[in-house]
């Protein structure tokens, strides 16, 4: 028998399942969603008095497939990986971690290219949009179906910090540890722009539909490559663009006309098609909708965030990226100064990074050690 | 009669005029332009000894139409009237100024709309890839025709900043003041990967044709919008958009779809629709390039820009301003301490200004009193 690969994940091969909730979900926008599934993985194993479990909430283009392989042949394994696993600083011999494919989204759980049992057909423009409130109201019926009542630790970067907040705010007798990664409480005006052009993308390319394009055969692929060009813009930093990119010819020279002539667009093109041929465009839409909507404040908007984080009973480590200009530190603080105002305890870090928001998924030493050490010390 | 209404400009009504050059132009892409028309605008006189020109160069949007008025019911002046009349800071009481809509414009200047007398026909992407060289020769050429040997200034922002640089190499002794306003000496890879979004948004529009989109009838609307509204980000800042819109919603609640919600959305809508109107995309796309291209470091890159800008022998004003992101003070101290190590004579401002790129456009005191005192210690 010839010795097997070296494995690229410690965790080896995982199998996601699905769990199927048969109860209606009521959505914040008024909606209900009658029936839905949600696929999950986890890694490790739950302890006897289920005081180990972690869940790690995803970011607009994520999914449940955080950490481990698929197939002995994957050549990538999940996103997180290198975060989560045996001796890893998310350590799967003391945790048993879950990750979870949100509402909404394109990976397996219920979402716009789902069947819609009442139709018949797929739910395209008729998928309900959902919100981080209602995407953490699914996950709690999650945690109840594996019967853990309480969270060590929720995890999450980006649009998954705010579902940790969520989770702090609605559910907080339900996690001990939040974990609010390169987050924000809420966008600015320059992020929902940033969203809206990558909507407009989407939305104008003839091949939408009204976003019913599964039924006409056709799929909004120039929107969704344009979409995520430009969102990769935004994920990285100027700093690493430069250092990366430069402004580097592919061939040399100028060739004058509207081919790639610079490094930088070949790599964005690259990203562009390799995103648009493999997620569901009204998934996209409705994750960046799910971030402009985010919001604690909403409701009491003079009353400020630390009264929005009253509830909030968790211990916080909140991290920041110092190139990170789409959830900038300031951002972060923001959580952070809230969380002070109402005594609770938070560790802040600010990491020097020159990878802009994608930091958050880079295995940064300094980063890394830091979620290690704050890992160790939650009791299970 | 009825008195008439107060002017909206101090320069009143101005004509514009159109050049013709029957002499080819030599392109820096290798291509030739056998002959052109230039549209233009003068303001003020031109002195006995023409030592008072001075020309303005546009940048990515911009045209001839400079200052005044087109006709009595206009309600906007041209883009930089604030700046430029009898008793502004450029003053035309006492300068002859000089706007120009560069070659491959759209608003008069021979361009891909233009009919290409060889085919009768539009040129669409037959018209060649221009560059700021190419710009500079031929308002060179301009300059010849009116008997301006010498300009008292040239005064340009953003891509026209680069055309003021560019005067300085190739011209030298053809310019005594430079006024370089929030440029940069060449594109860093963030801003040529916004340009190539916002490219591949009207190439990959299936109205756009391969740029003939006159010869099909149709126009690349959808992409051109989307090209604007994404430029329409990077030209503000983070805090005046959040000033301005914040997360003000239009109907004062959640629609829970993708119609306008934020004002935010309607603010970039509304300036992408505008554009889409009035603006050729083949145009765009040619200025996006032109701005991509420009590197006086590009034939010696080992030797930097003190080397590129050695040619140069104006005295130079830079203006940057603090918020913009597009073009940092950063690339304007580049431009500077390039001209410091030749030891020529500059001076530097960095204006504090919340208005990010735009700043460059608006009356802001501080940055008109600047110009003003500069333009004032011109002799003529």
């Amino acid at each position: 028998m010839p010795p097997a690969a070296p494995s690229i994940s410690s965790l080896g091969i995982v199998t996601p399942r699905t769990a199927h909730f048969a109860a209606p979900l009521n959505l914040k926008s008024g909606a209900v969603l009658p029936a839905y599934d949600l696929i999950y993985e986890t890694y490790g194993t739950l302890n006897a008095d289920k005081s180990n479990a972690v869940l790690i909430c995803h970011a607009l283009s994520g999914n449940h497939h955080v950490a481990g392989l698929h197939a002995a042949a994957d050549k990538n394994p999940g996103w997180w990986d290198n975060l989560i696993g045996p001796g890893k600083p998310v350590d799967t011999n003391r945790f048993f971690v879950i990750g979870v494919n949100n509402l909404g989204g394109c990976h397996g759980s219920t979402g716009p290219a789902s069947i819609n049992p009442a139709t018949g057909q797929a739910y395209g423009s008729g998928f309900p949009l959902v919100t981080v409130e209602d995407w953490v109201d699914s996950h709690a019926r999650l945690a109840d179906m594996l019967g853990i009542s309480c969270f060590a630790a929720i995890i999450g970067g980006s649009l998954g910090g705010m579902q940790v907040l969520q989770w702090s705010i609605a559910y907080p007798q339900r996690v001990r540890h939040c974990l609010a990664i390169a987050s924000a409480p809420k966008l600015t005006a320059q992020n929902i722009a940033f969203n809206d052009v990558a909507r407009q993308a989407i939305l104008s390319d003839p091949d939408f539909h009204g976003g019913n394009y599964y039924a006409h055969d056709t799929y909004p692929r120039r929107g969704l490559r344009l979409a995520r060009m430009l969102g990769h813009i935004t994920y990285l930093s100027d700093d690493v663009m430069g250092s990366k990119f430069g402004r580097i010819l592919r061939a040399g020279a100028f060739n004058y006309g509207y081919d790639v002539e610079f490094e930088i667009e070949s790599y964005l093109r690259y990203q562009g098609d390799k995103f648009a041929g493999s997620f569901d465009a009204n998934t996209y839409l409705l994750m960046t909708k799910a971030l402009d909507y985010f919001d604690p404040t909403q409701h009491r908007p003079e009353l400020g965030l630390s009264a929005a984080l009253k509830p909030a009973v968790a211990d916080f480590l909140v991290i920041s990226f110092t190139t990170d200009w789409r959830f900038a530190p300031e951002r972060s603080r923001e959580i952070v100064q809230a969380l002070l105002d109402n005594e609770r305890n938070v560790s802040y870090a600010e990491i020097a990074s020159n990878h802009g928001h994608d930091a958050f998924l880079m295995p940064d030493p300094h980063y890394h050690a830091l979620i290690r050490a704050y890992m160790e010390r939650i009791t299970v």
